[in-house]
């Protein structure tokens, strides 16, 4: 797309609540690089439906996520927000993929790996989940797909899809380049390990100012009574490190003064966000029309690409 | 469907031109459960990929299946003739039902252990498979899938799957009953084997006339004078068995001559399902219609279906 901004695709599951991990790592980015590129955010509900087989719960899943998203500054005036759901595109170009990956290819997936070696009975869908991913990514001739460094093997395997299809079939596909989110690995949880849901050691992004408190009151910190790291790590995301330096000298070994700074800083950051988030929980439809109008507008592009797609395989006569 | 005929569904594989085995086999028992059954008769272009990664090949494959059955008598006026790749929803199906089907399960599956075992480097479209199936079947609510014996299992795994689906979403989807095609196994070839392309004894079902008598002159026969038994099974296809038992006891060991008979009869079948193959060829954008037909009133069935999916798995919001 010489001609044009980059085309930058993001896929993300609808998982529960965003931490202030979630938001740093990755969604302020994707707000942010909404200037320079032309984006496509898509709910992954197909993807999900490996881990979540509740109607009930991942419908209000596929909404939550569509307002956290509205609320941090994703802009459908700007950017395609859309549903996996809405594009059948993607499940029917992961078909054609599958055709011509082999399986040990797709057996080296980490993904895979990992959930094979802790449980046999993991899902047809969890081992070729890739293939979705790269349909995905390709139908929208994406330039960029932001990913964290422990994501950058789904690039990987999306581009060398790609190449096998246009070695096989011609050239048909761009191929893709990941972009590392470098914060992604070092937001800190409240215990020191990175934050995680998985560890039970999040900060909710639009927590309320009570939740907040104590949260952060039960950052974990050591009795050497020197700077609590901990609390240090989480607070640099609110403040310069100059401001921070000279705080945590003056205050050193005074713990709870510090703490109840972070606290006063994670509220003042918090507040205007979680606000934003009520407002547009208030209208569910308008979010539902955002979706809808968004899933228009990529089943165009992708609808457009896969007729490309089919002529190359044989499978279009008319 | 107690209110009206059962639903029958067969996906069939453009793979090269058929013989008189698939005709007797397969073929003449679809033209004729055309009366009591509203018909689906599905090109299956979308498993082909797995074997066929050619456009030119695929498309001509396609459209030779095409006129292949509507010279031996599928009516489009009774039964929806449709290719797969018009209706996106069989792959969208096929995501569903990876989800929620474990690995060991598919694994199961005979057609996958079978290439396992021939070779590893096997794609995962083979693998897969079984859950595109399922999905062409169940979409359309099918009563009924005649099969081979040796294909039993797929219509085993697409009640699993449907039992599976309904289990964790609510009754959603109705269980088909395989009907077991009782003369495909015994259709012998002319070296005697069950007649077969990968065996290479076959008579092709459109075979020019001389054609036909190299291939019959070719049938192998022992030299102990009797009754050629080859001969004899080929021939009880095209006359009835208490023609056949006078001609063959008056001409015992008179080989040469009972060929000619069989090669006189299986000439007179095939030349008029010949003739009108050709008549049906000359005009292929008349075929490409009734095809495109086909896939709009397949597809009008299948996406009713798929809504009532989507709503069930969660994933519907408008």
């Amino acid at each position: 797309m010489a001609q044009g901004k980059k085309i930058l695709l993001s896929g993300i599951q609808p998982s529960g609540r965003p931490h202030i991990g979630n938001y740093f790592g990755a969604m302020k980015q994707f707000v942010e690089m909404q200037r320079d590129h032309d984006c496509f955010f898509m709910i992954a509900d197909y993807h999900a439906l490996n881990t979540i087989q509740d109607a009930g719960a991942l419908q209000k899943g596929i909404i939550d996520l569509a307002i956290d998203y509205l609320a941090v500054g994703l802009d459908p005036k700007k950017s395609v927000i859309f549903k996996q759901s809405d594009v059948s595109e993607h499940t029917e170009l992961a078909w054609i993929f599958d055709a011509i990956t082999t399986m040990p290819f797709l057996a080296r997936a980490h993904a895979f790996k990992d959930a094979e070696a802790k449980n046999k009975e993991i899902s047809v869908g969890l081992f070729n989940y890739p293939m979705l991913m790269a349909a995905d990514i390709l139908l929208y001739d994406t330039d960029i797909v932001p990913v964290g460094a422990d994501q950058k093997q789904h690039v990987e395997i999306t581009r060398d899809t790609a190449e096998k299809f246009n070695r096989i079939f011609g050239k048909t596909f761009n191929l893709p380049e990941a972009k590392i989110l470098p914060t992604v690995a070092v937001v800190p949880g409240i215990d020191g390990r990175k934050m995680s849901k998985s560890y039970g050691n999040t900060v909710p992004l639009f927590a309320e100012d009570e939740e907040i408190e104590k949260l952060v009151m039960s950052i974990v910190t050591d009795s050497s009574g020197g700077i609590p790291k901990n609390v240090y790590e989480i607070h640099k995301l609110f403040r310069s490190e100059d401001d921070l330096a000279s705080l945590y000298q003056s205050k050193e070994g005074k713990y709870k003064e510090l703490k109840e700074k972070l606290t006063h800083d994670i509220k003042a950051f918090i507040r205007p966000l979680r606000e934003r988030r009520k407002a547009i929980a208030n209208d569910t439809d308008a979010v539902r029309n955002i979706l809808k109008d968004g899933g228009t507008r990529a089943k165009e592009k992708a609808s457009a690409k896969m007729e490309e797609v089919r002529e190359k395989v044989g499978v279009k006569l008319y």
